[in-house]
C-alpha cells in the first residue's frame, strides 16, 4: 500500500479544511462572537499538520482502487475528528464524542443531534455546523478535486468511492471539469433556496444555514423545534420542493443544462422518484387526516415529512411519531429506500433498488423457464453483471452492518425501537429515529460514548456506501496481525 | 400450464389428508370425545375431492418446474383450508379465518396462535394441531411422494420446491427412495424423543404430541404455558436437544447410517450451526445471569431458548420479553437466521447465509483488485452460479415479501414492535413474535381477519421459501388479467 500517497492526500484535505474553517470565523466575527478564536486555532492546527502531510517526499505517485478507498474513508475520519474541535475547546459541546459525533452527523449530512439545547450554541458554531452539512453533501473530496490539479486516474478512485450510486458517470472526460460543473449547480442551486427563503421573511443567517441543511440534505437547524419555528406555510413549500430537488441525481440538471430536457424524463430512476413521493403522498394525506383536520395542513405536514425523510435531510416540522401506524412504516421504508444516486441524499438509492428488484424479478422468470436469457435494463441500458454483483453485495453488507450495530447497541439496554431504528437512520443518514428517545421530538444525548462511536461508524459507513470504511477495517485488522506476528517474532 | 395435472395432484393431496385424518379420529373415539364425527366428516369431504380430481382423464401427464411450484403452493393452501374444518365446524374455534390461521401455522410449523385457551380444546383437536406440525415438518408433498408412484422427473421439480435449503440433493438416485429414507429417519427420531419424554414422566399423550412439535419445529403445546407447565429440568433438556437435532440437515443422518461419521463433521452448515449454537449460548447464559440468579438456570432457559428460536420451534419456558436488550437481539437475529438446510427448521437456512456472507467478502475483494478471479466455496465445493443468483433473489424477496407485509399490517395501527415482527416471526416459520401482543406470553387472537390472512401468506411463502407463493401469485394476476382482457373484447 502506497501509505505515502494516502498521507499526502489527508494533508490536502487538512489544508482544505482550514481553509474554508475561516468562513465560520467570518460569521463570529460579525456577530462578535469570542467563538472567532476556536475557529483560528482549529484552522491554524489543521493548515500545520495538512502543510506538513502534503510535503511528504513521495518516489512513486501510483495508487490502486485499495488506496483509493482508505483515503476517502481516512479523509472523513480526519476531517470529522479535527471539525470537531471548535465545538469540545470552545466548551459549547464539552464532551469531545458529542462534539465528534455532531460533526460526523454534519459532514455525512445524517442530522442527528446530540445537543438538547440547540438555540444555545453560539451563531459561528450553528454556522460551522450547518457548513458541515453542505460540503459534505457533494463530497469533501471532489470539492477538493475541484480544485486541486492530480492525475485523471487517482481522481476517478476517489470520485467513485465518494460519489452516491450503483454507477458514477462522469459528466465530460475530465473529472475536475465534472467536480466543478457538479459544485456550481450546487452552488446555484443553494443560493436559489437563499432569495427563497428571504421571501418568506425568514432572516438572512437563517436562511443561509437552513439552505446549506437543505442542500446537503442533512437536517441540522438554529432552531430546537426545526423548521416548525417559523409556523409558515410558504416557508414549509419551499424547503419541501428544494429537498426534493437535493434529492435528484445532479447529472440530471447538466442535461438540463445542456437543454436537454427529453433525456432528463427519460431518467427511469427520476420517474421511480416522482412516481413514489406522489404515491407516498397521497396515501399519507389521507391517512393522516384525522390528525391535521383538513387535507391543506394534512398535505402540508405528509409532503414535507416524506421530502424529508426520502431525502435522508430530517428536518421535522410535526412529530410523525403521533402519525397512524401505516404512515409511519411508509416512512420507515422510505428511510430505508433514500434519494436518486448521484444526488446528495443517502440511502440505498432508488436506482440501487430498481436494480435489485429488476433482477429479483428476472430470477424468478429463470425459475419458471431456466433457459430464458433474461438482461436486466436500466435507464435503457443493460445492467452490467459487475453493478449488478456490487447491487447485491451492498444490499448483504448494509444487512451485517445493520445487525452488528444493533447488536452493539444493544448492550445500552435501551428499548427494541430505539435499538433498531437507531443504526437504520445513522446508515440512511437521516436523522430522527422511531420511539421516544430518538424520534424526531428526541435526539441522542443520552446515547452511551460507546453506542456514539458505533452510530459515528454507520453514519460514515452509509454516506461513503460501505465498502471504504468496510475496506479501512481489514486494512487495520491486517496492520494489527501484521504487528502482532512481529512482535511474537521478536 | 397443465391445469389437469395440476388438479389431479392436487386430488392425490387430499386423498392422503383425508387417511391422515383418521389419526385424529382415532384418538377423539379413545378418549370418547364427540369430536371424533368432525373428523369423519372432514375426511369424507377430503376423500370426495380428492377422488374426483384424482381420476380427471389425463392425456398430457408432462409438467414443468413452473407447475411443480404451482403444485406446491396450491397443495398447501388446499391441505390448510380443508385442515381447518374440524376446528371449524366443531366450534372450537368458531371463526374459520381464526381456524385457518391456526391450521397453515401447524403445517408451516410456525407455531403462532389465535387461542387464548389451548387447554380448553379437546383431545382430538389438540392431537391434530400438533399432527399437523409433524407432517408440516418433513413436507407434505415429500410424504405423498413416498408413497405415490408418479414419473421421476415430476418429483424432482415438486421435491425441489418443498425442501428448504438452496440446493437440494437425493440421497439415492430415486426421488422416491429418497423421500421414503428421510421420512424414516424423521419417524424414528420422533419416536425416541417420545421415549425420552416418557422416562421424564411426561404422560404417553403428551409426550406424543410434544415429540410431534419438536419434530416438525413448530411449537404447538398443549398447555397454555407451553413447555414450562412441566417446570422440569430434565424435559427442558431433552426437548432441547431434539429441537437442535430436527434443525440438523437430515442428510447428514443418511451419512451417519452409511456410518460415513467424517463426510458429517465436514459440513461446514453443522459447524456454522454449532459454533452459533456455542457462542449464543455463552453470551445469553452469562447476560441473563441477573434474571435467574445461578448459571445452572440461567444455561437452562438459554439454551433452550435459543434452540427454540434458532430451529424456529417456538417452544416457550420463559418470558423472553424480559431479558436484556442484547439477548433479545441476539434472538431476533436468529430468528432470521433459522436453522439447517434441509432440516425442518424454517428461516433463511444458514447455508444460504453462509453463500451471501461470503459472496460479500469476495465482492470486497474484487473491489480492490478488479482483475481477482474469487471461487465462493461452500462445503468444500464451488458454488454454482446460479446457486448465488438464487440465493440473492431469495434475499432481495425476502425483503420486499417482509417490507409488504408490515405496510398492510400497519393498516391495524398496532405498536411499531409488533408490526414488524409479527411478518418476521411468520416469514421464518418461528411462532412468537416481540411485544406484548404477540410477544412469547401473547398470541394472535386479537389480530384482524385481514391481517390473519396477510400472515397466513407469510407462513406459507416462509415455508416454501417464496418462489411457489410468489409463482402462484404471477400466476393468479395472469389468468386475472386474461379474463379481464376476453370481458373486455366481448
Amino acid at each position: 500500500m502506497n501509505r505515502k500517497m494516502i498521507c499526502r492526500s489527508l494533508g490536502n484535505i487538512l489544508i482544505f479544511e482550514g481553509i474554508i474553517m475561516l468562513l465560520p470565523f467570518l460569521v463570529s466575527l460579525i456577530y462578535g462572537e469570542h467563538t472567532a478564536t476556536y475557529f483560528v486555532i482549529t484552522s491554524i492546527v489543521a493548515l500545520s499538520i495538512g502543510y506538513i502531510l502534503s510535503n511528504l517526499k513521495i518516489e512513486n505517485k501510483h495508487i490502486y482502487a485499495k488506496e483509493g478507498f482508505i483515503i476517502v474513508a481516512l479523509s472523513w475520519i480526519i476531517v470529522s475528528l479535527i471539525g470537531a474541535l471548535p465545538f469540545y475547546i470552545s466548551g459549547e459541546i464539552p464532551n469531545y464524542v458529542d462534539a465528534f459525533f455532531e460533526t460526523v452527523s454534519g459532514f455525512t449530512t445524517t442530522g442527528s443531534t446530540i445537543l438538547n439545547d440547540i438555540e444555545g450554541l453560539s451563531k459561528g458554531m450553528l454556522f460551522w455546523r450547518c457548513f458541515t452539512h453542505w460540503i459534505g453533501g457533494m463530497g469533501v473530496l471532489v470539492f477538493v478535486l475541484a480544485f486541486l490539479p492530480q492525475s485523471e486516474g487517482q481522481n476517478m478512485f476517489l470520485m467513485k468511492a465518494e460519489v452516491p450510486g450503483p454507477v458514477v458517470g462522469k459528466l465530460v472526460s475530465k473529472v475536475q471539469m465534472t467536480a466543478r460543473i457538479l459544485y456550481a449547480i450546487y452552488a446555484a442551486l443553494t443560493v436559489l433556496e437563499i432569495v427563497f427563503l428571504l421571501f418568506g421573511n425568514m432572516p438572512l443567517y437563517d436562511s443561509i444555514v437552513h439552505a446549506f441543511s437543505t442542500a446537503g440534505t442533512g437536517g441540522y437547524s438554529i432552531k430546537n423545534s426545526s423548521i416548525a419555528y417559523y409556523n409558515s406555510y410558504y416557508i414549509d413549500m419551499v424547503i419541501t420542493v428544494f429537498m426534493l430537488l437535493f434529492g435528484v441525481n445532479f447529472n440530471l440538471y447538466y442535461l438540463l443544462i445542456l437543454k436537454d430536457v427529453k433525456q432528463v424524463f427519460k431518467s427511469e430512476e427520476l420517474r421511480w422518484y416522482i412516481a413514489i413521493i406522489i404515491v407516498f403522498t397521497t396515501i399519507i394525506t389521507i391517512n393522516t387526516l384525522g390528525v391535521y383536520g383538513s387535507v391543506a395542513e394534512s398535505f402540508r405536514y405528509s409532503i414535507f415529512q416524506i421530502a424529508s425523510i426520502i431525502t435522508t435531510t430530517g428536518f421535522g416540522t410535526t412529530d410523525f411519531g403521533m402519525w397512524p401506524m401505516l404512515s409511519q412504516i411508509l416512512l420507515l421504508l422510505l428511510m430505508v429506500v433514500g434519494a436518486c444516486a448521484g444526488s446528495t441524499g443517502g440511502g440505498m438509492k432508488i436506482s440501487r433498488i430498481m436494480i435489485l428488484i429488476k433482477s429479483a424479478k428476472s430470477s424468478v422468470k429463470k425459475m419458471v423457464s431456466p433457459r430464458s436469457v433474461s438482461t436486466i435494463n436500466v435507464e435503457g441500458k443493460p445492467v452490467d453483471k459487475q453493478v449488478l454483483d456490487f447491487a447485491y453485495s451492498y444490499f448483504v453488507v448494509y444487512a451485517i452492518v445493520f445487525f452488528g450495530s444493533v447488536v452493539l447497541l444493544s448492550f445500552e439496554n435501551l428499548d427494541i425501537v430505539t435499538t433498531l431504528t437507531a443504526p437504520l437512520t445513522c446508515l440512511g443518514n437521516v436523522g430522527p429515529g422511531f420511539g421516544d428517545l430518538i424520534g424526531p421530538v428526541g435526539n441522542f444525548a443520552t446515547l452511551s460514548n460507546f453506542s456514539k462511536v458505533v452510530l459515528s461508524f454507520d453514519m460514515l459507513a452509509g454516506r461513503l456506501e460501505l465498502f471504504p470504511m468496510i475496506l479501512l477495517c481489514y486494512s487495520i485488522k491486517d496492520s494489527i496481525s501484521t504487528v502482532c506476528k512481529r512482535t511474537l517474532k521478536r
